[in-house]
């Protein structure tokens, strides 16, 4: 779905976030001087949403989610996409009949922002955090790792434990003992059991199996996008440029054509792009008037995770040179060869 | 790209609009109170970005566009999706050396408009309109037949002419003289030539073949994308439901299962299902414990172009039904056939 960016203020009223949260709150007025926000965050939104659509216990558990672009008028804009003032943001949130469901999907969710965030290439910890101005009981922060990052971590080598800034006075682990380093984080995503904190203030009550009335449960779920894209180029990078990971390249492969007065160099070379965008590999073809050394400076730049050069090579053997950005490594492939290999699925 | 929604006050200042434009700009102040508005449109956002970026006629022409939820205090929101506050909408920018080429893309942006709103499945009209707050000479809107909108527009049944309110003191229509008729048209595009307003305003110059300088000129091309499939449900529907064009349905078939508890039914639609999604047919399976009549009054009601309908007649001959909703077309098919069918592309 996709809710308001623009928030009546009478919903932030009723669960009492509108005198609570801080100025990173944009509160507006409208023509007719009525209150509104921005939405930093859609809890009363999304809860005012389903308390009418929700009668009975038969409709639960359900999990609504929207990508969207949030605001928050932070004190200190920085680091680029790192601390935006407007970010955008998947958020979840689901409604369930009691505490047990809602640790199921609080799990699930747990499991699968893991493999988002594995897929998308990231080294990231996962650490128990404080719910803060969300409210509820327990909450997890995704956390990766970055010497640029705006949060200190407590990492655990030996037993992969990871804690906050909370544990920072350890000097060893709470769970094994071992040595504790510490590393900076920057947070990706957070998930929330919000418990019935929204749901009480709001008013969200269903019928349950004997009849009586009960208050739903509630989670809440964020990945930070502009955030995840930052946090990859931080951890994948070198002087000449980007390395995309698979999961996050604009496209996988630059089609590189070296000479653009030789015809069938460029022919052969189109044929490649167009072979591999109509069979699901993301193509770019580079068929600009500009010298070589620009083409491979501004391919290295933008760090596409294959390069397949149609040059010399080409010429006299009809093969072409492949490279792979994340580790350089080059090889020289038949054009047959060179599309299986930048085909294969599932590489970081 | 996407551009930011909240805009600072200054680049509106630049054009004159922050002083022209009405009470429909929501002006804000941010905490350090600083001036912003939540954009409308974003004519001087883009100008700004291009003013850094542009050096050279061997840059231009360069269109521009985004997709973004954009925001305008209207006196009456109404018509649910019609007029909204909040509107998802493609804006597209170009610029241009002289007036010839911004013609030419002008012209180019008028087809593909012509063909988008076709794919759409709606019956509309292109008339001359008047460029407004926007500034700038020609601009051309796309307007959707239907009872229920909000502009009166004049249509020539002879030789296809559209015209807007300006003419409809005439009574026949100025290239035939053939008869007008007056019809109710929903917004649902527009395309602009701007010429030099915001480029002069701002200061986009840059140098031409013979080393002078020279001011940009622009246009803009903007489709609403919320009120579109909104014209397109107008344009497409009975009292039954909506009656989705192929283009804009969010899945083509409904494969309904009538019966829950027969194993090799469930199997048989299931792999219906899976089988198309595989194929690229966007297939929903509605596996509900739900009465066949429920199912068939919610398919019917949200529209999807075909109902798959996995019940007696597969039990009896292996053969299912497919219903056609936007002509009520019923076909008795084998599996095959009905995949055959559905997966025909084209159709609206």
């Amino acid at each position: 779905m996709l809710m308001p960016m623009v928030v009546p203020a009478q919903l932030w009223q009723e669960t009492g976030r509108w005198d609570k949260y801080g100025k990173e709150l944009l509160r507006i007025k409208d023509r007719h001087d009525t209150d509104f926000c921005l939405g930093p965050t859609h809890e009363e939104v999304i809860t005012d949403l389903v308390r009418d659509e929700l009668k009975s216990y038969k409709q639960l558990p359900v999990t609504l989610y929207q990508i969207q672009t949030k605001f928050r008028d932070e004190v200190r804009p920085r680091f680029g996409l790192m601390r935006c003032r407007e970010f955008g943001m998947k958020d979840a949130y689901s409604f369930h009949l009691d505490a047990a469901c809602l640790d199921q999907m609080y799990q699930k969710m747990s499991d699968a922002y893991h493999r988002i965030f594995t897929r998308c290439g990231l080294s990231f910890r996962q650490i128990n955090a404080d719910n803060g101005s969300m409210g509820g009981s327990d909450s997890s922060e995704f956390m990766v790792t970055a010497k640029t990052g705006e949060d200190e971590i407590c990492d655990c080598s030996s037993c992969g434990f990871a804690g906050n800034q909370e544990i920072l006075v350890e000097d060893c682990c709470p769970q094994c003992q071992g040595k504790l380093t510490r590393v900076r984080g920057i947070e990706v995503g957070h998930i929330f059991k919000l418990g019935d904190t929204y749901t009480q203030a709001m008013g969200v009550t269903v019928l349950t199996h004997t009849g009586s009335s009960d208050v739903v449960t509630m989670g809440c779920y964020g990945i930070g996008i502009g955030r995840t894209v930052a946090a990859a180029i931080e951890q994948h990078h070198d002087d000449k440029g980007i390395k995309w990971p698979m999961a996050l390249a604009p496209y996988r492969v630059d089609v590189i054509i070296t000479a653009m007065k030789n015809n069938a160099l460029v022919n052969a070379a189109t044929r490649f792009f167009e072979t591999g965008n109509a069979n699901g590999v993301e193509c770019i073809l580079d068929d600009r008037n500009e010298s070589v050394g620009v083409k491979f400076k501004d391919a290295e730049l933008i760090g596409f995770p294959y390069q397949v050069i149609f040059g010399r090579l080409w010429v006299a053997e009809q093969k072409v040179e492949v490279v792979f950005r994340m580790t350089g490594e080059k090889q020289e492939l038949s054009v047959q060869d060179a599309m299986t290999v930048v085909s294969k699925a599932g590489m970081v």
